[in-house]
């Protein structure tokens, strides 16, 4: 399934932002261009552009998400667009045809943007594949399949600090296994020529033939960790340690928490990232994450920016608006 | 109980709106025609027009409501109107007095317009007779007797494609008993003159002496169907399956549930409504459902452009402010 | 702890607002005339100004509140901001550390303002003295200790009956000991000059000292109300029954709810205020509620300006926006 097709339109232009995988280089640096223009309006006295003034953007959250959620809506709200949360109960949507059915009725009520966010791996393609074709779709988390707009807002982050990916090594450290920011962000990083990209973890969280995406395995932390640039925390999901595939809190933190022990070994001036929200004393000790070579709340403000960008470009592939976040909103 | 006093200003103007019953003819096709110039702006770039700006409508929901209550939320924010949606626990309003209380506190806020929906039976009224004389209430559902907005959006619905009533053979079909949606579309259909209206159902789903308002009873689907020109189905609550006034699901859509043999019966243009949300396989089957001669997702689109044109002619009394959608929003 | 200094900027000017305690007289004043300037905008056509436009307040309620949250949402929707309304749950913020990283993670997201309402005294303290210096923390109530907008409501409600404070004789009735209402009023009273400030209650309701603060201590009502020009009825918490601090509701009422026999001991020409939402018969009488010396109702309506004045000032000293509600928005 090449997601590449249903994501552009007819020009190469972003339709919908389902996944990174199958994408352009040149696609993915005009993204980050594009945020490049937007992450002033958060400095603004006044943070608030026009651009999706008048359409209606429909949040679509099968599953909870604080963080997610609550950036996509103020980057809706700093573009000028109106706003619908929907509560999505479970069991209204139980049979895939009453899922459909939900599609439709948003459509006739004229949306423009639809921000899903699914337990189920392939669902924002899914829903991207039966819309109107004058919505987009944007992929807020889909099960362990893809999270692009936060490989995205990585990739801004690491470009602000190394702004030439090909001589970037770079470490994922966690459960690689059921993670979709990792598979975004190997995606991500592979299109954009990172030199070498390293995976570390447990022998049970790394999935099998991970090896042909291009990345190398490690299951020892200071192997892994040696000479690299960046290194991305992933969030240790608690449910893993009741399922048995960890044995401990304590355990995973000797073993793979970030310290600053292991974070010495990286290059001196190596950056740490995550995705948020951080177990502290879990994945992470709080000395690195609030550490000078964090960028952890770099990447929040970053997500704002890449959000923006995404909207606005799928937008403008419905309706020749321009992206650009130059100009404030005249009061 | 003649709510037409209550809801008409001294001009003659809408001030609330909580029954069709008792309305003249010439209101309700100021009311379609009001919607008409409203209905253009859901296919706008921007969606918004600045009639409400700076009103605060609240949205009372006692009785949860998805589909309703964002379709009333989505007017408002097109017509630019701050909405105030509050959750409205039982506990805090078991006592009458208590809820005055709450209306009271509202009005203090300066609320301007409040959306209602209730369970019992003439809470809209309750309330309309009770709030400071600046205040519009819109009636969104109550207890079993009318959703006026329901009714006006079907019957705008029936316009589009059968301007003219006096030559309609209009059939309601499924749980009459128990639906607010079927007593305001007979009331609407009767007012603007439709030939024939037909109720379809059980015995025990047929309210006693319904012939009193000028329909006639079916509990055939084959006879009732027979020359019609519209179907209205009716979505059939589960909890009557429960409350034994219904034998089972499969049964009840042997003998009540659309499908495209019944359908046949009708007049071969025949439009099938519904107000949604759909039972697949037990009121309506698939095919009918999705067929040409389905209008289930216009009505949806209409249902906002009802909601605009009922907001707007209400704060128009209150005010003077011209309820007219033709005019963007400069910017 | 003296709140004052992290309240006030270099120049005098409110960035925070915490307490009333510490605070000048002429800084109450000020927040009471700006109100002056905003009272206006809830009557207005188009109740809407643009002194917040692109700003973004954040709710941080960890403590339900329906009428505090509601008045706080209108007057930033009001003053034009963008309004962000977490659901923080307790599980994620059980730790302290996690409470400050929820907070850097919405200072990277660009929020300009949060207010805060908190089960515990001294929250909304803690989280200004965390926050970035570009944002201000409005205190929404925390613990036992103030509820600093609430008792400005008050003032300012007062100030438009009794104009000169050094001729008020003023009596709070009821729960004084876990009252954050009363503290805050107590300070707010004794700074703007009143004459007198009596306390009523049974003695497991009083605290210990409080005449320290320079209030009189009564525990009849007959005695209490003597001659006053304003009562402050407070809410009677339902959990202080079962705590076993009062024996029952009607004896309570008997002994403390506010009658008209009680009421006629007062000046004739008292006034009679409560925070809300009132518990008709238990610590007031309906006929003293709806009576022409209750001023309840204006209460909530002067609530909205307060918090319109106090959001418009602490973002004036962050900025050197003009806090003037005189000017509608245009169009």
């Amino acid at each position: 399934m090449n997601d590449s097709n249903i994501q552009l339109d007819d020009n190469g232009h972003l339709k919908h932002f389902l996944t990174i995988e199958g994408l352009e280089r040149s696609l993915l640096l005009n993204i980050l261009e594009t945020a490049e223009t937007f992450s002033g309006v958060g400095a603004r006295a006044v943070k608030k552009v026009p651009i999706l003034r008048g359409k209606t953007v429909a949040n679509l959250f099968f599953e909870p998400s604080t963080r997610t959620r609550t950036t996509f809506e103020l980057a809706a709200k700093r573009l000028s667009a109106d706003i619908l949360s929907l509560n999505i109960s479970n069991s209204a949507t139980k049979k895939g045809e009453s899922l459909l059915d939900t599609l439709h009725t948003l459509e006739a009520m004229h949306c423009d943007m639809f921000i899903v966010r699914h337990a189920n791996s392939g669902a924002a393609h899914f829903i991207a594949s039966h819309v109107a074709p004058n919505i987009s779709v944007i992929n807020g988390g889909d099960g362990r399949h893809a999270h692009p707009t936060q490989a995205m807002l990585d990739m801004f982050t690491i470009r602000k600090h190394k702004p030439d990916f090909s001589k970037l090594r770079v470490a994922i450290v966690g459960d690689i296994l059921h993670s979709r920011v990792a598979r975004s962000e190997i995606h991500a990083l592979s299109i954009l020529g990172a030199s070498e990209i390293r995976v570390i973890g447990p022998r049970t969280l790394i999935p099998w033939h991970i090896e042909t995406m291009g990345v190398h395995i490690f299951h020892d932390m200071n192997a892994g960790l040696k000479d690299v640039d960046v290194i991305v925390v992933l969030r240790l999901q608690q449910e893993r340690m009741r399922s048995a595939l960890l044995p401990s809190e304590s355990e995973y933190f000797r073993l793979y928490g970030l310290t600053e022990e292991k974070l010495a070994l990286a290059k001196p001036d190596a950056i740490v990232m995550h995705p948020g929200p951080i177990n502290r004393g879990i994945e992470i000790d709080s000395r690195v994450a609030d550490s000078r070579q964090s960028v952890i709340l770099q990447q929040v403000s970053h997500g704002i920016a890449i959000r923006m960008a995404v909207m606005a470009m799928t937008m403008q592939s419905q309706s020749g608006i321009q992206p650009e976040g130059g100009h404030a909103d005249p009061d």
